[in-house]
């Protein structure tokens, strides 16, 4: 078997995610190319230190451009604040590495499309971490839709909540702030919603939105004084899609008693389905083909054989949790380099998600209705 | 105990269960005023007859103009097409008689104006019902965010959605098509939502929002070739609150798998509720108030003798159906009519209501943010 | 249309739902009988009074024999303490009167056989008011079933259970005497659930039990002392369906959180079902005919006009509650008197019904398998 | 940090479960000692070859004698078929090592009591792996049990559900052979539950039960003729604990619908729970220290930093799936090796768990009650 290095740039949060999908795939899955967990990249050399021991990476960095030139790096993983993920992949490109993103893959559609033309000029296979297209669940739910099971497609409902800053106490952070590179809920939870939307009804037509901050002063960590909330607290979108349909969005971090709360449903002339990625391996499905006194949204557990990504797992009704859709995401990438075909999300998606997040701002600012030129 | 007559204007779906109430409130609840079912009216007499000696009226009548200005009756109670309701509550407050009015109050907000002018003017007391209100765990959410259990309120999110239109097939009526008095969903299921949001959140101050007719045209009934809907299918709003909520509300015919999908979230700063009337017993409530680990949504059965009405029926836990709420408004209107208190909601909301939808009509027609004025 | 006077003998909890029944059947449904309100009977000639003025009952008397006796009676309903169903119940065959028994039928099987025998050799009709057969859910459990959708039925697991009695202060009531005619949980509770097991998986071959009275004594009602509870808070069985399956009951007043909590699932060799009275208006179906990935419980909302007794009440997920059962069951009581058909469950139910009920008092007692002989 | 050689015995299903959990503790959990994936053993050389490779154990062997013989190995972990476990257990506790079990522990009382003696005399840490204990939201119910939140407790109530051999042309294996070594229902889904039961109640004083086969013949595979089910399809069991509660467990492979349904209600003097495992990321809670109008069943989603081993994994509502149970298994584990304190369930469990399942098999063959001697 091929093996083929891996360099990490950020080992927040998702570095861990990321590392322990690396690090074990190929338990789980039958990967033609075994991924090396070769350098991992950080400012932070102590943290970085633990990072690397902890998840095995062989080598540690301090400067990404010298970790994105390596001649020994064929894989560049981006899990950085979404400020650097412009430059980080641009170069990474530009020396030829394939590049695994952390969602968002940009802060507007311009750096994105700079993305985009920088991975595809330079021929690498490029991926932005939508991960939830690869919840078992919500695969299951295109391949209903691609088999025709839900007809013409009326309605996109969504809602992706949490309530991670209610709280008005809680301290500010750079993550508030749009001019330390802190992106709202609009980039951090639409994008994912977007995603979806994209990947199971179409392309977004035009969009209406509102805005809002909540709470815009917050209290400084070990500090005086208050600092100024730069980013939305929530946003809301309508939109029309190319085929006609309507859509919903709505994302929030002042959603008392949701803590993961991507929720969609989907209407259409013949079938509907519902999701809830806080029961992530359930898919509510309701059918016209069933006989009338027995039709009902059906709870589907798509923890069997036959559903997508499943029988890599365990016994049916044997739950999967969050990080199994980095394993799922990494084994389609892995794939993806080994054939040279490209994968989906990529950055040509990024660039969508960000053109549509670039008009609900625009919409939110002005009032008015942005209708999205065909791109 | 004093007896007051009543008089029924229309005897569709909402007159079997207007009549219901009326028969049958007093069984139920300890009421003032008996009231006695004095005269139906409509226009296709033979129907209105088997109508009428089912229910138990006493009399019938073709003519509502002489139906409302006979001395005999002191309330009219309107379940005729919305068309209708204009003429002919003014005419009934005119003549001094309290008004029971089915919604939508009126066609537009200028319409309902006028109503609300008439009764006013008369001093009759005037009610338009949307009974939803007085569904015990909606009253119940009332009576939690009046005490302040969920704090500063941030969002409402709503949906009204059924599934009576996505058959192509199903013909024209005139309910589909404006210029017969046909009212689309904006209308006839924002209506109610909007008066909930109302009820317990407050006033709205802008819109934005998209329409769609899906269906465009439909086979006349028992005619050749096809007929026109001129009505919404789908109608999605995106809201303001005066007091800095935001709020979202979707309506649809075309939504397979909801039947009578009422649905409704708040979030405020201390904590949540949701609700839905296909489980109209049960409302979801989280509260910040818990201790943080064992804090989630608790699905409280308001059918307790502490809950709103619910001492008037069954034992805990033998839960009601979509009738009752109309036994409660009959009762709550029964009781304002003999303490001569306004009962809400009353035209003033039918007015307030209007103004949001005419506001929304014009905000899908412009793709404009619409605000209204103070009132 | 026929008219026919009822007599009904008790003015509690089910003497008001009953009442509502006979009352106003004729508005929802097309009967070929209409029931009269024509005497009401109770000892408490006060609350009586109270009870009949409320509910329209034409007269009152305070004595069962003679009510029984009156020949403008044509059918008597028993809503009394089961201590006097017997008594009650022969004498009214004895005078010829068409039988309407709130359940249980009786205190015992012996008594049961009495009564059953006794209409038998009247021929009046004859029906104990298990009424949650009449849940159009449960209906369509029963026609999902005959039609072969479970296939052949493995396992029965029901449980009944309520809070009614946690509270330990809760003051004494004849109903926890044996000696004073009170019954446990296992005649109240479980006779309606061994009714519903018969009805959808047959006869019982054997069983064994667990009984328990956790609070044994209680504080007398405004008297010093306290007095001891002389029926069982719980029971559980175990049993042997006559055709191969196996059934669990369990049914407890001990059970925070549950209010009306009649709870069921059936699994056979081709589908599984499961109903929760809490939530009466749904049925949970999962069949195996469904595509292997799709295959999930759905959630039937039994409201549509093609489920049973639903077209009489309103629109599709418009949910009805607990009483409308008791016009279901009064409806189908005029049409078994019309037709001199019997209608089921009737007495003869009630007897099966009480052998169990003996089995399990000696199974539990003994702490042996009671088989049942053949009946 | 101190590491210690893992020797594995087995290498299917669970052999996964348990090597990814030994391969990656370290990872999520701050362990003093890392164990070392030293030896694999089992007799398909081949297969154990794969299964070595993929899970990186250094080592495979084919002699349990002489691997747990072996000077370097530290740990034995048993996954083989349960006719093997006793033998492997005592020779390992004779050569000094740790044991970490899968369940059921034995065959009966009789080896488990063995085992136990062995492991106690040799003063080695024993574990048998019932982790579902370790589940988050069982490990808060517990919390909640022992803070007295639930008050005496009343009832448990259990059923542990699939369908794994519905379908009668599913063939024959030695699982279903007790002469092979196969165990019914009652010893591997019971087990499960017993285990829970006595953690969150306590111990099982008397047993009543009923059992069944219900396809007693079965195509054998790749030859002619059926062969004969010698196990248990399906038994139910009801108890008295000592403390005065009532059980049932239901345990069956023919549930359609269910696929891995470990499902348990308690219900108790203060509050109730119920627990799911094809939900096991949430606990229902009801509490009767909420106020009476906002009592209900809670919902909580038990991967809060403040909820068990919570805090390990990743951000709260982010859930986790059935593997992560083996991690905390497997991080118990490892501080009792360190600490030499004990772990349980260990071996003791497993002697009691297993008198309680012979006494439902003898309860199950006579039809009498069997009552447990104090053990």
């Amino acid at each position: 078997m091929k093996t083929l290095n891996v360099a990490i740039i950020g080992h927040g949060f998702m570095g861990r995610a990321h590392s322990h999908a690396w690090k074990n795939v190929a338990q789980f899955f039958d990967v033609d190319i075994q991924p090396n967990l070769r350098v991992a990249c950080g400012r932070d050399q102590a943290a970085l230190r633990r990072f690397a021991d902890r998840w095995g990476w062989a080598e540690i960095e301090t400067d990404w451009r010298e970790t994105v030139a390596r001649p020994d790096v064929h894989i560049v993983d981006i899990v950085t604040p979404p400020l650097l993920h412009h430059d980080i992949a641009i170069q990474a490109a530009r020396h030829g590495k394939h590049i695994f993103c952390e969602k968002p893959l940009a802060l507007n559609a311009r750096q994105a499309q700079e993305m985009y033309d920088a991975a595809q000029t330079a021929g690498v296979v490029h991926y932005v971490n939508h991960n939830y297209r690869r919840v078992p669940a919500i695969a299951l739910a295109k391949q209903l839709i691609q088999e025709g099971r839900l007809g013409r497609i009326y309605h996109w409902r969504s809602a992706y909540l949490n309530s991670s800053w209610v709280d008005p106490q809680r301290p500010m952070t750079a993550a508030l702030q749009k001019e330390k590179g802190g992106i709202g809920v609009a980039a951090d939870l639409h994008s994912h919603t977007i995603d979806l939307a994209r990947y199971l009804v179409g392309e977004i037509a035009s969009v209406v939105a509102l805005t809002r901050t909540f709470v815009t002063e917050r209290p400084r960590l070990g500090e005086a004084g208050t600092g100024r909330v730069t980013v939305d607290d929530a946003t809301s979108m309508l939109v029309e899609f190319e085929n006609g349909a309507l859509g919903s969005f709505e994302a929030s971090r002042f959603a008392l008693g949701r803590r993961n709360y991507n929720y969609f449903e989907i209407y259409g002339s013949r079938g509907s389905l519902s999701f809830n990625l806080e029961r992530m391996n359930e898919l509510e499905f309701f059918s016209l083909d069933d006989p009338e006194f027995v039709r009902g949204f059906k709870t589907i557990l798509a923890t069997e054989r036959v559903h997508p990504y499943a029988a890599a797992w365990w016994h049916p009704g044997h739950i999967i949790g969050y990080e199994h859709t980095f394993y799922h995401a990494v084994f389609d990438f892995l794939n993806a380099v080994s054939t040279g075909k490209p994968i989906a999300p990529n950055f040509a998606d990024g660039v969508q998600i960000a053109r549509v997040l670039d008009a609900a701002t625009r919409a939110a600012e002005t009032g008015e209705q942005v209708v999205l030129d065909a791109g």
